[in-house]
């Protein structure tokens, strides 16, 4: 039963998989990082990076169910279709433009998943709900666009579409995907045989 | 402020979006569903059918976070990749057999998302944990396969990646897609003029 | 202080009490158990046996909150009053009859605790809210019956209402349960002399 | 999708079924009752009296999880064994002595239900935990007792085992519950028949 | 991930930051405090006492969302202003007179932080939502006061306005508190300079 | 009961009081706001100014459990000490230098609440845990600087310590707090004449 418990007497204190210091131990260090959010990242084979800081980075982190992150867009590049499996997402423009959108789940025959996109320019806000498969693209082709994201989630995780179908150790059954994507195996095949680059790091 | 409340006086009292009857008028019909799950069900496209009991159905659902669906499996048919956005997927096979897996989410490179797969006879039972792409297929060409699956949510929603992703209304775009799956948008285009047909009923 | 930690050097990382493995490490097994499901159990003494598969069963359930049970009746047996302190079930009728129910909680007077029962057939749906004295009862003297319910938590507990008062250990002082029934103390006394069995494996 | 919404125009607003007063029209009676908690209850028929002031009374609580009750016993007077399905209980002896127990929830076998009690003096305190069945008894034949509890709910529910068993309305099949609590019929027919008190007010 | 777990093989179970005994193995003394809350107390600087039973002092309340007080008033004594980060407060007066009252979060312009207050009485009921600056004060010059209060936290932490802002260790910078309440530095000094006693035990 | 429910026949959907659009009917400006969070704003008159974009702004963050704000600070200006009652808060810096702190929960005696502070940088970030006392200063007399903070609910709420003690409507009694702050009377008159502008907006 979970109602039943004591005190620990030798060993330290953990939450949520996480060493609890004493109180009185505690320093301004495990609520900070030198994230060096201000700086531009190297973007990606799709044109982006996501530069996340979650309890991993920051330890007081742990169970205060938030994180943020710098995002950054080559020019015409993508932060491509993904999920955060256990949070919503605030974002806001800090530099360029994004072409945005995110679909619903599944609706009610004879409707199809509804796709809700907007054009951010600067200082925009757009909110991604959680679960829900969206992307980020920088339309400008000569400039690179910068965003700043919150989550609501300590650890939100991230699920890029294309790497987890077609990229995943060890791949899905091309009979499964080719199905489900109603394309002829070897075509699942060469998308399985493409190199899949995390963006979120 | 959230904090601040008064009784109704007017009108019916809703939770999360729904009326609340009068706990004296309540009767066994508001938690009762007459769902025939013990009946086959025609396959879609891709070979499957999901009959979701959920809050829309059983009115009496509602904030008790969980649901229950029959699915039914063509033979070689599949419930194609797929997520819940609000939960997580219990199930247990009734009839036949069924190759299941699921996809992590993203991990430090130069890790790949990692895909976790089994063979489930009758009677065994398998975990989709929250948010997490995931299928079920049934190997056999000859016998349907039928499950029993239960869902940590009154309203689970689902997402059919291949649906969301190429069959949206209206379409994204298909210079995004074509860059986040590294294919021709030619290919995009003729994705996106297949029929995606929901198999969440 | 709950909101200061800081990370685990050296222990293995647990979440609501058990281990948590490395992401990269897990497997399939961690989310399947050969449940046998699909296989009649021989029922208890008032004809009944739950089999439950929570967190104890298969580890990757931890903070997931669901479990799946398979519940077989004996011709004439039941599923005796009982609770879930810690979760809702859901139950569909895989074969034969059940006539179900459960009591709400008390009522302002001169209202009493309302009963709302009803008779389920093959692939009915019946929702119990969680906290609430609930039964199922099989009533054909010649045939069993199977019902499939989840439960929305990884461990949701459960409390067989005659055994809880009954046939605790140690026994529950016969004065009190004397008054609390109304009858006499010697019925008590009998009634805790009796062998009360549990039928949640 | 509960994810998508406008804001209302024209209606009050609710929140967990009860209307949201503008912020600025709050006042102190909001989160206010002149409960008379000081005054001693006529207790019934068991020897007990639960005054508890929840959402109901003080309109302001709605989703601040948590209410307050006093509660009188005369002189070997008890509040019967009970539940709340959604709350933990902490409890503080006022006057008199209480003998308190509560039984936890169904053991893997050969264990049975495990019955923890403890008698409580002037000062003492005790935690029910949620869902688990309990009571308060006085053990002095000549002084009441007075005790003060607090709930981890707005809304906490009771449910009086021997009125929600026996008493409810409809009555439960005397065919069940002879079955399950192992007696004739006759003692159930009896049992239905008596006066089933509320002591929750 | 922490969808990935494995039961632990070595090691005692904790939730939360605390050891999770066996079920089989707890005893009533795991949810019992002789706390002597019927004794008054020894009254601070600012006339008050606050004796908090949290799980530091039962262990079984791990988890279970909830905490009880009982706070002693000398005559003319305050709690004073102060927040529990993590709780709501619902407080009954047991002996004198409290004049008590909260403020409001910030509105939007003009309007400013509301201030509700009202004068309890023996066996009043008032709610200080979580979070909201509150104080209670014992206008009898004569006569002490007494009341009992519970907190929706199983662990609520307390914030005394005046100890956090200037009798922190080390001090916040006097630059930035003079501009913050519009003094001059030298008063801060003088604050900063003072015994700042914590009422809350 | 709050188990009890039926689905609204004729009005809309709400939830935490908010309607709830039909999904098929829910566009991307239910998600957006042109929010000018890239554009400088005038700062009050502690030199600051917190532009917050909640579900106010966006009707779509209903029960998303996120918001994000732009905060902007004068050389040498500061957001004073306040606390969020329902939001952790997570910052990071655009432009120039913060001096940050927050301070912790009364400690048991000897110990005294702790002051946790760091300068920080652009591009760091830093943690305030839900409901402590915090602020940020800028410490360059001739710079102003910029940071985007966001916040762990869709309604966090923000209570600007010297605003709601000495500049709440109602005042508080000034005995109450010359008492509080160990100061005469006269000089929390004073405090209570000044002008308490509130920098959330």
């Amino acid at each position: 039963s979970r109602n039943n418990f004591v005190r620990p007497k030798l060993t330290p204190i953990r939450v949520n998989g996480f060493v609890c210091k004493n109180p009185m131990e505690v320093n301004a260090d495990d609520f900070f990082k030198a994230a060096a959010l201000d700086k531009p990242r190297v973007t990606n084979k799709v044109g982006s990076n996501v530069t996340l800081i979650n309890v991993m980075q920051i330890a007081g982190l742990n169970t205060l169910g938030i994180s943020i992150a710098r995002i950054d867009y080559a020019p015409l590049g993508q932060n491509p279709p993904h999920t955060h499996p256990r949070a919503t997402e605030i974002l806001t423009v800090l530099e360029g433009t994004l072409y945005v959108g995110f679909v619903t789940s599944n609706q009610p025959a004879p409707n199809r998943n509804k796709f809700l996109s907007k054009v951010l320019n600067k200082g925009d806000v757009f909110v991604f709900p959680v679960g829900l498969i969206h992307f980020q693209f920088n339309p400008n082709p000569h400039k690179p666009a910068v965003a700043i994201a919150a989550l609501s989630s300590q650890n939100p995780g991230a699920i890029t579409i294309a790497n987890a179908v077609f990229g995943s150790d060890p791949q899905i059954s091309d009979d499964v995907l080719a199905k489900a994507f109603q394309v002829e195996k070897n075509t699942i095949d060469w998308l399985q045989a493409q190199f899949w680059e995390n963006n979120h790091n």
